[in-house]
């Protein structure tokens, strides 16, 4: 397909940095913070607003607009041949209560900015293009997260996601007309093999490329994850009259475990991780030993045979550090999420597109959530990830150079040509 | 010493474990509680009341009974001669608010005991016998903790102790007058070379002598005590895009310490104690790396050296967790108790005692505080400890077998005689 690249026009098909830049500076102010954040929770009247903007701006791009009823937003631009399956790109404009300016918007901009290049060329595609606002990815103000993108793959019903209520007990339904957006179009839609091809760019929120000095990242797959809660049990008494041997101090299997969970993780570099992020010790008090700790664990990898096999480690591992102590461990898994590998011909699409454009790249593995690893659900898709500045997200300060923002647009741009072809 | 025993009268003394018992019993009903505990918190009512029946008590035994500024109550009976050095016994009846019949409440009516037996078999000692009830030895209305005993030693001033407020804002001077007991009697005393000897008689607290099926415990020393506050600061991250290279994971540190403390103890075995009883994480989410986590740490020795020596090692093990996982310690002592030996004369008393009674003893130390730590700074001072079931107390469900109890008191008896004399 890169045959479509032959004309030295495509070729040298450049998006409009400066314009993305500037369209992505005009969103964030909507629900601007003044550390520089975003505050846009979904449903809210300023995601109202925001959902606004693009629909505007993309109908402004000759862009066909339409909503379902999850309140996901698509923008589609015809192609030569419209029975085609389209080639679909997207993200989503919510945030969290203390986001960025580029996590989510980016995708959803960087989608726009491609089009609008389109546009000014007046290169006309074989397959239609469609660009996508999913709706809550976040999940901030209501769960499930990565709401719109998981009706749209039938990873749970419309019903479920529109029955769900936030703290103050508004349910989506009701956030979704409240708002205008309670659209008419089928979801989950009724063809899902009409989309030929799912991209979406974003934010890398990890260090890993910064670290690496490179540009583009080219996701390979989403890591599946496990998530545990355990309970250690042992006999808490007082730390002055009682001697080590005589001790059952959960705190200690505990600690052991941490660390275990670290091994395990290592054991299956580079991609692997294992974290201990919640722990609870009772009765928390100086000078009584431990009788009880829980904890959470959170198991990643790329591939299931990987996430088995750390599960049994742990379950072992919490077994030996209780038996050594005296104590008695609880493992339950509480959360799956199987791993997601992208389609390697998208893979490919986005790796010759950073070729072809000299750019630095490295395959990566995406550690967290995104809309398009319901997608792959679907639809063959992948993912485009740029660096971020100390690899920090879901934060005001979360930050990215234009130059990178601007780079991963033109990778998009090129694998999107390359799914959609180009008459030469 | 033991030649006072020559005379067969006096070696067969024993107390009245029945009557140590009952008096236990008709102690308990004063605040006790539906799950057979007891609640009297220092200088309420309820300790008022209990105050009020041990005086009672003390001046049908025919003591002369004297209150000092702190509350401090001494039953004083009369020796041959008077100008010597009393021999004192003693402990608290003030409870924890979830606290049991026997702690403290022991060593008030084994003294008791004593001098009621004495009093049954017309036995007049050389020097005079005294038995103290200390105030608020629990510390659980107001702090400092052994704060009657504190004040008699020295530890800190009668006006500090006075001060101390609770809760509700009522300070210790207007509780000691709301029930009575703010007596005239100077404190510190003015000589504290008046006491020649002081025994305290304890449940144990702890598992030693029933997992060693042993009736007395010998009590060598009080541990000293020294307690740190330790904050571990890394850098909170996502755990799913945060590669297990690029951490820089507090808990791991924190868990390593955790071990450390551990094995710091048993280094120095069989005494000394190692306990990291409380933990904060944050931000304590299952999906965020620890970017800090604040920890105590409890380290107790029966010597100075040891005790140091330990210090050394925390300190060492905190840097070394910490440099291995890229965060920072932060190690601040803020409580130092000092290791406190008893008299070699008087533990050889009670040592004397349990073996002409032929029970089964053994040397131990005192882990937690008591009064007679403070005690031994002004005074030769010794404790005597009984088994209580399963090492618990300062739980409602606290117990102790009459038959310890008893055979406690008979050792108290003698040592009290051994140090008194008697005349043959």
């Amino acid at each position: 397909m890169t045959l479509a690249f032959a004309s030295s026009s495509l070729a040298d098909l450049r998006v409009d940095g400066a314009r993305l830049w500037q369209s992505l500076m005009d969103l964030a102010r909507i629900g601007g913070t003044e550390k520089g954040g975003v505050c846009r929770l979904a449903l809210t009247d300023l995601d109202r607003q925001g959902r606004d903007l693009f629909v505007r701006w993309a109908t402004e791009a000759g862009c066909e607009v339409r909503v379902d009823a999850i309140g996901n937003i698509f923008a589609r631009r015809s192609g030569r041949d419209n029975s085609l399956p389209a080639v679909m790109t997207g993200s989503h404009i919510d945030t969290q209560p203390t986001g960025g300016k580029f996590d989510g918007n980016y995708g959803v901009l960087a989608g726009l900015e491609v089009l609008r290049t389109l546009n000014d060329a007046g290169v006309q595609t074989d397959a239609p293009l469609e660009l996508a606002v999913w709706t809550n990815e976040e999940g901030s103000r209501f769960v499930p997260v990565m709401m719109g993108s998981g009706v749209y793959a039938g990873a749970f019903t419309l019903e479920h996601a529109l029955s769900q209520q936030d703290r103050d007990g508004v349910s989506v339904q009701q956030a979704l007309r409240g708002i205008g957006y309670d659209g008419k179009a089928a979801v989950p839609p009724a063809q899902p093999g009409g989309v030929g091809a799912y991209f979406e760019a974003h934010i890398e929120q990890g260090p890993v490329l910064e670290a690496a000095d490179t540009v583009i990242g080219v996701v390979t797959a989403a890591l599946g994850q496990r998530w545990y809660d355990i309970v250690l049990t042992g006999v808490e008494a007082h730390a002055g009259p009682t001697p080590m041997p005589l001790r059952r101090d959960a705190l200690l299997a505990a600690s052991e475990l941490v660390l275990a969970v670290n091994q395990i993780a290592l054991a299956h570099a580079p991609n692997a991780r294992g974290t201990v992020g919640w722990m609870d010790v009772f009765p928390n008090s100086r000078n009584v030993i431990p009788g009880r700790v829980r904890m959470t664990v959170d198991l990643r990898a790329a591939d299931d045979a990987t996430l088995s096999a750390m599960d049994t480690a742990l379950r072992a591992a919490a077994d030996a550090a209780a038996a050594a102590r005296g104590v008695t461990a609880q493992v339950e898994q509480v959360v799956y999420f199987p791993p997601q590998p992208f389609a390697p011909a998208l893979v490919q699409s986005v790796r010759e597109g950073a070729q072809a454009l000299s750019m630095s790249a490295m395959d990566v593995v995406s550690g967290a959530g995104h809309d398009a690893v319901y997608l792959a659900r679907v639809a063959p898709a992948a993912m485009i990830f740029v660096p971020c500045k100390d690899g920090i997200s879901h934060n005001e300060i979360e930050d990215a150079r234009p130059e990178h923002l601007e780079a991963g647009c033109n990778v998009l741009l090129r694998a999107m040509l390359a799914q959609a072809g180009v008459a030469a």
